[in-house]
């Protein structure tokens, strides 16, 4: 039976000023779409994911969010991660929740912050996943590249599989780091390689053993959580045990070092919404030429600019920048700058400016 | 003895979106001094006219915010235009108060939104301007221009006249329309031609003689209006009489033509903050070579902007920007543009969007 898990663990610092400590993006409408980002993520499984068999990983402090925005989710849906341990510990949760309810239960893990315009070609690549999945595979998604990113992993394709699906799956040869930007072009010029989204599809008890295999204090920790789940102290356990989870990612310890694994491409306008720049991706442009995500705006001699405001914007004369506009900060930059939004959110730890974080 | 009259009356759509309909800039702290502009027009004037001697001329739609911004000043202080009928007629209602309460009044007349960073270089000028006025001159204060502005009137000085003040007071040749570029390069080049500022000095009979002379309708009107000051129907008749009166500059309907013309100069910062650009003239840039009037701000790779915010405002990657930043409006605009602001605000008027205009 296929479940999926939403990975809402993140904290999305790249967004501010949307993205806050208190919301942070995946609970925000970053897009203007009228959805927060995990509210899409969970409409984007409609028809392919029943809403009992949907999930959601989320951090104490952001569980009423969760339970908020996704209503359809009962109180047993949505599993808590007492703290941030990065993606290994918290799909192993994930997988130990659901090993428990369906010892066959195949899982897609999606990170809840992600935008998938095409969502008839996200489920064709995600029934295909599960297809491998169930044929004993680790799958990954590997985001067909639009062009040379230095900002993200890259999955090398290998061999393709003897899995009868209607897209192709293949063996991943290798798992790379971000590249440099000469490297990039040679991977996009190969047309071998993929992104790395972070969209990963298996049974749950597969995923186990490798976790049990590779990363045995993280197994052992979740055996701990497991054996507790039908008591009544199970959440204390849980926060006892998880205390010392170790903090470690999916790819590097898991993936990269797992048998039978596999991809598949998704090439449907993902998009992970990394800085502000990126909503020029996922934003059609106005007729005035510009992508108004909210907001009421009127533009004079005016190009190229992302807007995001609570209020009534004008612009005269500027050209590709990033407006994003909130009810107590107002941040205004170059599209080609946004990555030094951490520095502004830096500079406001250091000032202790928490109501602004 | 010397009076002042500020005159309020104007309506500061470039300012927009601080200057409002409902609070023209002159109601605003535009520059972030603490002190709205016609409160610094009134700072301006202390030590040399005492309180109650300032008079303020204003529509009735604002006198509550005149009598609440200048708290000094009673009620006889406040002359209210039923209208708005341009400089002459505005002027003129100042002369037939002042010169009701004193035969002798010289009088300033002082537009209330202008900046006038040195106080006492405006005191000097004005103090030499009062003693050419006592003397029989229609003075005006002719700013020394610091370049080839092609926005302003300019005054060709003429002989100086052997009136002995600690400055030179010179007849004016001729007054001149906005200028083009290359003859306002000639003007600033010749050293013999100001800026027409709009502030004019005068004995109230004389004014009023002149406006006799030259407008004879206006002061058939303003007679009316003097006659029936100390009877009960003295706002009856004013509204009635107000009604029909003509609108006409000062500088055209008087100056232009009167006799006994004088200038003396003015070289003391000032400015008319005609557009969010020209706050760059009236506040110092900071550290970081930006122009902050109000608002906590962060820049990073940022200079040469203007910020008027009433929140916390981060920049990254841009240049020469104003950005004014209000309850329920953003303006963002390149400096050289800021001009376009009047379309912005004709954009919301074709519209119907009163709330904000």
């Amino acid at each position: 039976m296929m479940y999926a898990a939403i990975l809402a663990g993140g904290s999305g610092t790249r967004l501010w000023p949307r993205s806050r400590q208190q919301q942070p993006k995946q609970f925000a409408d970053i897009t203007g779409a009228g959805r927060t980002l995990i509210q899409s993520t969970a409409d984007r499984l409609q028809g392919l994911v029943p809403d009992d068999q949907l999930f959601v990983v989320v951090g104490q402090s952001f569980a009423h969010l969760a339970a908020d925005q996704l209503p359809a989710l009962g109180p047993p849906q949505i599993i808590i991660e007492p703290s941030g341990r990065n993606t290994a510990p918290a799909i192993g949760l994930a997988c130990v929740h659901l090993y428990h309810r369906d010892p066959d239960a195949v899982v897609a893990f999606l990170p809840a912050d992600h935008v998938i315009p095409d969502t008839a070609g996200f489920q064709a690549a995600l029934r295909c996943a599960v297809d491998a999945a169930e044929a004993g595979h680790l799958v990954t998604l590997g985001i067909t590249p639009t062009f040379a990113h230095t900002g993200y992993g890259y999955i090398k394709r290998g061999a393709m599989l003897p899995i009868s699906t209607p897209q192709p799956i293949y063996t991943v040869e290798r798992f790379l780091e971000k590249p440099n930007l000469a490297t990039a072009e040679t991977f996009l010029a190969d047309g071998g390689y993929y992104w790395n989204g972070g969209i990963f599809i298996s049974r749950a008890d597969q995923m186990l053993a490798e976790i049990e295999r590779q990363l045995p204090e993280v197994y052992s920790r979740l055996q701990q959580i497991m054996a507790a789940l039908d008591h009544p102290d199970a959440s204390s356990v849980l926060a006892e045990v998880w205390h010392a989870m170790p903090n470690i990612s999916i790819d590097y310890g898991v993936m990269e070092g797992a048998r039978q694994v596999a991809m598949t491409p998704l090439d449907a306008g993902w998009n992970d919404v990394g800085s502000w720049d990126a909503l020029a991706s996922v934003i059609p442009l106005n007729e005035e030429q510009n992508y108004i995500a909210q907001g009421e705006t009127l533009t004079i001699n005016s190009q190229g600019n992302i807007i995001y405001s609570e209020r009534f914007v004008a612009l005269i004369g500027v050209n590709d920048l990033a407006i994003i506009d909130t009810g107590d900060a107002l941040l205004i930059g170059h599209k080609s700058q946004m990555q030094k939004v951490k520095d502004v959110v830096e500079h406001l730890r250091r000032q202790g400016r928490t109501e602004l974080l």
